[in-house]
């Protein structure tokens, strides 16, 4: 089959691989339905996290079984599925708490850029809706595997509730899943800081009650300014870098919480600094497959459309023109058709 | 009166000072029942945190009020108050929320080891007990102030529940407190790390389950072993150093909660690192306030007996002694009568 692989940086290429196939018990095969590229993929393609070789890209995913392993019990050929993008067993410990991001077996995916694609640990990973969904709920459905479950953590991880103040750092597509999520946890206000009109939009539609466009103090400034000088509730970083963290600490109220999932690049915390600030941070890989059945059924009750986020849609021949075009920011999120 | 001094390192004096009296309409001033030295008090006295001058030492206390300024209207003369370390107004955003110890008017006590003290803020700050207690709970009502409400603070801060697993980091008067308090939130096993023979058997009278005497990667390992290395639910950070920081954040479950309360000197967190850890965490100086009333109450109904972490009872003339004796780890913690 065709593939998507990256061999360094700006270099994506659509090649022949060898189709997957079941190489442990509890491993399943899944025609994918549709796939799509991540924000952290950009990590490797920009340079900044470096590759081993040629590496086999995707992560986010939902389609058909069409084989599974001899111990595999929860899901069976011909069932529509959707995955985490984090490989767990859904038994251990850690997975019992919610914490399905650091199970003892834990994985990361990789190779959904393609047609086919082979999952570890199926029972514990994939979950499995009661009919084959509807093809218009495809995108919606493939958000949930990863960005939707992502920006859904943030939230969690930020305590938002019913009545919250929210600010949201980053207007990527987290970001935007994040609006959407806590707009759903019945947050009474959004505030999503984002400069680029389409993405402006976009927040707005998800739920977002007002948007400011500054960065940096003057953002913060301005975040102090709509919450009377108190800071929000709940802040979700959704960016991963010293300025935005710095950010999202500054709007935070004392005792309010931070979620943060933009993967730390370059980031410290000054203990003394974070002692006074009085912020209850959680951050890390989200959960997914913790959410995942109430996201799923979400979706299918028409209740959130997370699908929105996929400004663009190519076909898997033209992967490397989705990569350039997120890159340059002229895409928020590219959706493949495999 | 005689009030005890601080001029540098290690240099504590019982000296003449004038009487304190109402400065502002909001003041009260108390007739302290007991007064005590903090742990944060050997800071300075260790010479790692800088004074400037000659420093009006003492911030936890108890006693009875014997005048307020013309604005005070909820204590009154002849009643039996205790108040938090933190001043606060009671009434600004970050106080309803819970978080005293960020108040928009916040200062911090001093001048407490004599035997009357001002407190600002005082409507604010103290809280009033409907009788004058016996005699024998001064010591218990005074422990409320400060050093029962930061280990009560670091429970509540690490999510301790009904049936938790918890790892206190620290065996000083704070750290011992932060057992009671995970023993009264219900916690089924409290794991106490602690080398120093006296402080385990009052850890273990205040609820400890297990005692860890080992420290750094083998007390890590240690802890790991009694939780069959799934790690604790919450841990309380009662020291603030990189080390003990770092055995918290070894010691908690992904997805469970650090509350860390001893001031960080020299401590930095790595942003990716505490990503993949994947831990909650809040810290912060403690919102006493907010958990005065019921701690008080609770020490009335001779639920909880937080005096017995004092181990050394001295008269105020005797106070360099008490610094002394805490510094060289023969007391706990010092009680100063008046």
């Amino acid at each position: 089959m065709l593939a998507t692989l990256m061999y360094g940086p700006g270099d994506v290429r659509c090649e022949q691989v060898d189709d997957p196939r079941i190489l442990k018990p509890t491993d399943a095969i899944i025609k994918l339905s549709a796939t799509c590229i991540c924000g952290s993929d950009l990590w490797p393609y920009r340079g900044l996290q470096p590759i081993d070789g040629r590496a086999h890209m995707g992560h986010e995913y939902c389609g058909v079984v069409v084989e599974v392993g001899r111990e595999v019990t929860t899901v069976r050929p011909g069932q529509f599925v959707v995955g985490s993008f984090c490989i767990s067993d859904n038994t251990c410990p850690h997975c019992r708490f919610g914490f399905h991001s650091s199970c003892v077996q834990r994985e990361f995916m990789s190779g959904a850029q393609a047609p086919y694609a082979r999952v570890p640990l199926a029972d514990g990973t994939l979950v499995a809706t009661a009919e084959l969904p509807s093809p218009d709920l495809i995108p919606d459905l493939l958000a949930t595997s990863d960005v939707l479950g992502t920006g859904w953590y943030a939230a969690d991880a930020a305590n938002v509730r019913e009545g919250s103040t929210v600010v949201v750092v980053g207007d990527g597509a987290v970001g935007l899943m994040g609006v959407l999520s806590a707009k759903a946890m019945g947050a009474e206000r959004i505030i999503a800081m984002s400069r680029h009109e389409t993405r402006q939009r976009l927040a707005i539609e998800f739920g977002a009650t007002d948007i400011v466009a500054e960065r940096g103090e003057a953002g913060i400034a301005r975040i102090k300014e709509l919450t009377r000088g108190v800071g929000a509730d709940s802040v979700l970083e959704c960016v991963g870098m010293q300025e935005s963290m710095t950010q999202a600490i500054e709007c935070t109220r004392p005792g309010g919480s931070i979620g943060y999932v933009g993967v730390p690049h370059g980031v410290t915390f000054d203990g003394q600094a974070m002692f006074f600030a009085q912020r209850r941070m959680l951050g890390g890989p989200a959960p997914v497959r913790r959410f995942l059945p109430d996201l799923i059924d979400r979706v299918l009750a028409g209740k959130i459309k997370p699908g929105k986020v996929f400004d663009l849609k190519l076909p898997l021949a033209d992967v490397a023109e989705g990569y350039r075009a997120m890159d340059e920011r002229r895409a928020i999120k590219t959706m493949i058709t495999v």
